[in-house]
Parts: C-alpha cells; sequence; structure tokens
C-alpha cells in the first residue's frame, strides 16, 4: 500500500491542526484524507494543500472507506468512535487515554517499542504528550544500563489542553500586564504569570491523571510493569513544549559522556548540551521541530549511579501528531495494516 | 535595645524595595534608618513612613553610626563593605553570597538554624531564596524522621535576578503578545513565555552556581554535611516567588498525614493542601506574604519511605528581606548584637 487512505477525528482541535500542518510538511505519504469534527464544525471547509476540504461526520460508513483512523479528540468520542472504526475495518490511532492501559492496545512510540504493534486488534493508542518524550529519553539509557529508578518534575506548556488554553493564556497575559483583572476560565486558577501544580483531576493517592499517566504509560511501555517512578506535573504559563527536569538512577555507573553518547546515538532524539555557550534546551526552540532534545546531562551529585538531565520536546508534535503519524508508517512498514475485505 | 539604628545597602534594588516595604508594615523596630545605594543613586530620595530618606554613600563613618547593616546588593559590594561595616561595630546581615560558606559566618534561617547566630564575628549571611524555602519544609520533617535524600527541582521566578528581568519579562511578554521580534537582555535567551535552564553560571560539574548552592547550603543549614540533595534550577516566566517540586526520601516510613501534621505546627510554613477543591500553593497567592506554602503532600509511588510535595514562597521576602530582617530581631531577642565601645 503506497498512499493509505485517512480520516482525522478532531480535524479543528489544537493536535488536528498540527496534524493537518504535518501532512502539508509532505512527510506521510497520505492518499485520499478525509476530515471529522464534532457536529458544530461538520460542513466547515478546511485547507490542506491548497484544497478545500469539507468537515464531515465520523460515520462508520466513511471509516469503511479509509484505511487508517486518526482520533485526536476527548476520551469520550473515541470511546465512542475508536471501536466502530476498528470493526469497519480501519486501523484506529488513538490519541486520547480512553484504551491506552487495556491489555490488548499497543501503546506505541515507534522508537521504543515499535514491535509491540504486532499485537494489535485494530487500535493502537498513542501516549500521553508528557511520557512520549520522557521514554524517547529512558529507554536508549536502559539499554545501555538498566534503569532502577526516575524521578521527574514536568514544566508542561498550555497547547497540552487545548487551543481553549491558549486562548486564555495570551487573554490573560495582556489583562496582567495591562494591571486588570484576570479571569479564569479553562483552568481553575490564573495561568498567566503564574504555575499550577495541577495537570487534570486528582486520584484518590494524592497524584494527578497525568502523573499517573506518566508512571503507568512509562512501565507499559518499557515493558518495566515494576519501574519506580514519581512524577510531579506543573502547567506553566508557556504556549508550546513541554519541559522536564528528570533524574535517573542506574543499577550500574554511568558517566554523562557515556549518557550522552548513547542519547546522541538515538533516533529521535537530539543532543543540546553546551553550557559553556548557553547551550541547551527550550520551549521556543523545540516549538515546532520533532525531536527530543536533552541537555543539562550530568552525573546526580546526590546518587552514586544517578544522571540529572533536562528535557523539551513540542508536544503537540512528537507528543501527539507526530508520534501518531509515525505509528501509522510503523504499522505500514510492518504490513501491520487490517486486511481489508 | 529597643529600637536598632539601621542601615540598609542596596535600598533602590528589588530586595531593598521590599526590606523598605516591610519596614512601613511596622514589623521591625527600626529606630533610624540610613540608606545607602551605588554611586548614581546617591543623593536620590526615597519614600519611607511619610518621609523623604536621602540616599547615601556607604562610609565607613555612617556603618559606626548604625547598630545593624543589611546589605541587599551584589556580591562584590558586599565583599567590599561587609567587612568595613562589622569593623565599624553593625551586625552585617548579608543577602549575597560572598560569606555564605565562611566556617565562622553563620548562614541563617531563625526557625531553622538561630542557635548558629551564637558562634558570629559581626557578619551573618542570608541564605539563597531558593534553598531558605526548601530548608523552612526540610527541617520539621528531618526532626521528626531523618532525612536520607532530596532531589528538587525548582520553577524560580524573574525577581530573583533584578528588577532588570522583571522589566524584560514584562516588555518580552508584551512584544510577544503582538507578534513582535524578542530581544534578550538580562538572560541569555528569551524568557517570555519560556523557560530556561539555567539559573546562574554553570560550575565544572555541570550544575549550576545556584543549584550547588542550594546543596550546600542546605547542608550547612541543616548541620547535615554529607546529605545527599541535587537540585535542577529552572528560571521561569513568572514575576514573583519561587515554587519547587520536592521529592524527600526519609530513614523510616512517613505517611502523607504525618507530613502534613509536623508542617502545619512549623513556624513561618504553611499547609495550603486539599486537592478535591483545587487548593495548593501559587506564586501569585504566595507574592507579598512572609510564610513558606506547602502543598501537593503524597506518598512517593517511587520509594517506600519517600513524601513528595510542592512548595511556594515569596522569594523577596522570606526567601531575602524578611529572613533578613528575622536574622536581625533574631540577634536582638538572643542580645547578640555586637557591644558599641
Amino acid at each position: 500500500m503506497d498512499k493509505p487512505r485517512i480520516a482525522l477525528v478532531g480535524a479543528t482541535g489544537a493536535v488536528g491542526k498540527v496534524f493537518l500542518g504535518i501532512l502539508e510538511e509532505g512527510r506521510f505519504p497520505a492518499g485520499e484524507v478525509r476530515l471529522c469534527a464534532s457536529k458544530r464544525s461538520v460542513g466547515m471547509e478546511v485547507a490542506l494543500n491548497g484544497r478545500r476540504l469539507l468537515v464531515e461526520e465520523p460515520t462508520p460508513e466513511l471509516f469503511s472507506e479509509v484505511d487508517v483512523v486518526f482520533i485526536a479528540a476527548g476520551s469520550s468520542v473515541s470511546r465512542a468512535l475508536a471501536p466502530v472504526a476498528a470493526d469497519s475495518g480501519a486501523l484506529v490511532v488513538d490519541k486520547s487515554s480512553a484504551f491506552r492501559m487495556e491489555p490488548d492496545v499497543p501503546l506505541v512510540v515507534p522508537e521504543v517499542n515499535g514491535d509491540d504493534l504486532r499485537g494489535h486488534n485494530g487500535i493502537v493508542a498513542v501516549p500521553n504528550c508528557s511520557t512520549t518524550q520522557l521514554v524517547m529519553v529512558l529507554k536508549p539509557l536502559h539499554d545501555a544500563n538498566p534503569i532502577a529508578r526516575v524521578v521527574v518534575d514536568t514544566y508542561q506548556s498550555v497547547s497540552g489542553t487545548g487551543a481553549a488554553a491558549v486562548r486564555e493564556l495570551t487573554e490573560q497575559s495582556g489583562q496582567a500586564l495591562e494591571g486588570g483583572e484576570v479571569r479564569p476560565s479553562v483552568y481553575p486558577h490564573r495561568i498567566a504569570f503564574n504555575l499550577l501544580p495541577q495537570v487534570e483531576s486528582f486520584l484518590p493517592n494524592g497524584y494527578t491523571q497525568e502523573e499517573m499517566k506518566m508512571t503507568n504509560e512509562t512501565r507499559k511501555i518499557m515493558h518495566l510493569p515494576d519501574l519506580p517512578i514519581s512524577a510531579t506535573c506543573v502547567r506553566v504559563p508557556v504556549m508550546v513544549s513541554h519541559a522536564e527536569a528528570a533524574h535517573v538512577e542506574f543499577e550500574h555507573s554511568i558517566s554523562p559522556g557515556e549518557a550522552r553518547e548513547v542519547l546522541d546515538a538515538a533516533p529521535g532524539v537530539t543532543v543540546l548540551d553546551d553550557p559553556d555557550s548557553a547551550l541547551y534546551p527550550m520551549p521556543v526552540d523545540a516549538e515546532g521541530k520533532d525531536d527530543v532534545f536533552v541537555g543539562r546531562i550530568r552525573q546526580d551529585v546526590s546518587k552514586p549511579n544517578g544522571i540529572a538531565l533536562w528535557l523539551v520536546s513540542d508536544n503537540l508534535r512528537k507528543g501527539a501528531a507526530t508520534n501518531a503519524i509515525q505509528i501509522a508508517e510503523e504499522a505500514m512498514s510492518r504490513d501491520l495494516l487490517p486486511a481489508r475485505a
């Protein structure tokens, strides 16, 4: 199959727009492209490669006419549509958290666990954005030296919440600069020039859903069901790209030089690590790029076998749209698209 | 001594202004107040309690006419002036890093190690802002259950750099919102809607000065010269207050409830920890307050004896001016001001 027909559910959302941008960059050989969205967007026209595409309703019939269905919407939409699309014979690549922890649904970052695609039953899940960039860095290190524990604190941009949150940060920043009143709407508190130590809802153990996703999804993707990993997830007043300060403990001694060498050789990872010239990853630099950027690699002064580092990636690209497209590419290259009747 | 005469060096800087605001709040019983600053500010007038005070040159004569000299300027200013002021018989309370690690200079957070004032030789150092708020939380916990290791990642506001950095974030934010070009000046890179994983200069071990201050100053203040502690310090686009995600490992088991109880009883610490009502510490709420606010207290899922938590404090108040004033108060209450000839 040279040019798979695809459908994109959630075409008018934050991830959907980035997805269409990536298609326009020409990296994914899509044949026919069908766009779907919620009722209020049906009938809208969306530009793609100079053409105007009509936004359609996501129906079983439409799904039966494509090879891959990308869903970039909320979990409830995915829960309703993914099984329908899979039943109609398409490969579903789902960005939501709805199916990620299902035992028969592969949770895939192609550079890390592309092999897991082999077991799919029509639905493949795209990991949480903050998890994806972390495992891109942890996996090559773990292959070189088994990881014993990970502590990670995140600095997550508002685009992870969606387009409305980007508008909220923009508007609130203007209000704050003018000394006016700042009214929260998307978030429970003001985000402009502030920090929210809450990403998603709280669970009974005091962690947030986002924090436990980082624990549970990392364990699943890396096939390390008992890996000790603890996260604090924080929303910061940044538009795009998530950053993470990670403290990784290894079974055996490892030098920063070895870690840098391993990460330099890892596909999809770019090392930016030259303190003397103030070179390190930053959100504004990572925006619009597909790689995970890592720097500040150093021997942890608090742990003999520890390495501390700092990683940044565009949460809408490798954290979402790019990884979804890579999953489809990987499935195609492995001849794992469902057979059409 | 009821009302000590004081001098404030650095009266026109970011910390100096907050210091004067605290004097106006009436919490410190200052007698005569003398203001000093760099040459270009000498002769300026500064308002205090409805009076206009002249900014003077910091001379040995001036120092000999006061009981306490607060220095809130750079390290080079402190290195030049602190010994002079101490020789002239004043108690020097110095905010800079110049003398903090000197064995004969107490490094003091009064709630934590007020006893260390007893050994002073005329100069007392105020810890780094990010260290002070951390030890305010660590010390009561350590007294309840010995701490074995600390991993901490910071989210530090631009006011820690100074007034010019606050202006830079303000200006760059406006430029970015208007889609214009953003030019860095104070920082090596843009700070508006961005993150800088660099606070101060880099050291040969890959850590920054700020990060190693957190390690070394915490060890000195807590009298734990070998405490394993590792920090990643990050500058965030926030005006005032520093936040920290801390992961604390204890010798023995400790529940979040026990930790909360200990912190609830700690002087200068306020627990804000009710996830169900989205109650947790945030920079905009901590600004202008003297306490260290702590929340997100939970059992670390990656460590049996671990507690994860989140703390926020106004870096210009408890992190600087408030702590300096508290040191003077503590020295007075212990009758430890140098005797005047």
